[in-house]
């Protein structure tokens, strides 16, 4: 195993879970800025090149987990590993970002979901797409044809 | 911070980093099992719905990390966080896989580029695709035209 540790902070204009939109259909436009610690800007170079990124992170303000749990946007239980519930085994976020430009060791981007001062563990860029016609997108797609009819 | 813990293992054809397709085209079909340890199953439920899953990992046969370096793809380095390179600051891997079926808490899929063994941290459902004409992908692209020349 290892220890995980900041490579940098969120800055994002959510600072409490309820200013984060949830729900079917909730977008994940805002802007925010990732911070990178100066001693790992080496690391980013090149990144200006992606127009996209996967951003690693870690639910800081949750506790514990639940494999089994309803989640915000549905009636029904689900299990954690068919969420994305905060509250997991391992807590660490995913997100998908646009990069719209990059400032020495700040990336400014779009579609931050995270609260504000969110320690990053990770970046990666994000390289290819799976067609929509191949995506089955299970207890989401039901819950909003039912959420519609 | 957390202490990461494995939730199950993966496993795969690949039992040396060297049996890993990489390399630009580099197709990632192997078909593998994610073997989920028995006391985590109940958050399996519903993932059964979904066609494609994020698949969290630790690079547990890597040790330290590079800053910048040269991937195996390219002669020209590049920072880490523009790369898939297993040293990083926190060795976690990113795999999204398709999900074949599900057998309890074993789940079978195609698409594992991981080692036999490899511990597994999260799992996530896929949701949403970026558009590939709204992706841009740096250093990637421009190898990839420069090996095509």
């Amino acid at each position: 195993m290892f220890s995980p540790h900041a490579i940098g902070f969120v800055r994002s204009p959510y600072t409490q879970t309820n200013d984060i939109p949830k729900g079917l259909g909730a977008r994940h436009e805002a802007e925010g800025v990732l911070e990178i610690l100066p001693e790992f800007e080496p690391g980013l170079t090149d990144i200006d090149g992606f127009s996209h990124l996967f951003v690693l992170w870690i639910f800081d303000r949750s506790q514990g987990f639940d494999l089994f749990g309803k989640p915000p946007i549905d009636d029904r239980p689900h299990g954690v590993f068919a969420t994305r519930s905060p509250r997991r085994p391992n807590p660490i976020g995913l997100t998908v970002v646009e990069l719209l430009r990059r400032e020495g060791s700040r990336l400014h981007v779009r579609g931050v979901d995270m609260l504000d001062g969110t320690p990053i563990l990770d970046l990666k860029p994000y390289l290819s797409s799976i067609s929509p016609d191949k995506l089955r997108r299970g207890w989401i797609a039901e819950a909003e044809t039912r959420a519609k009819a």
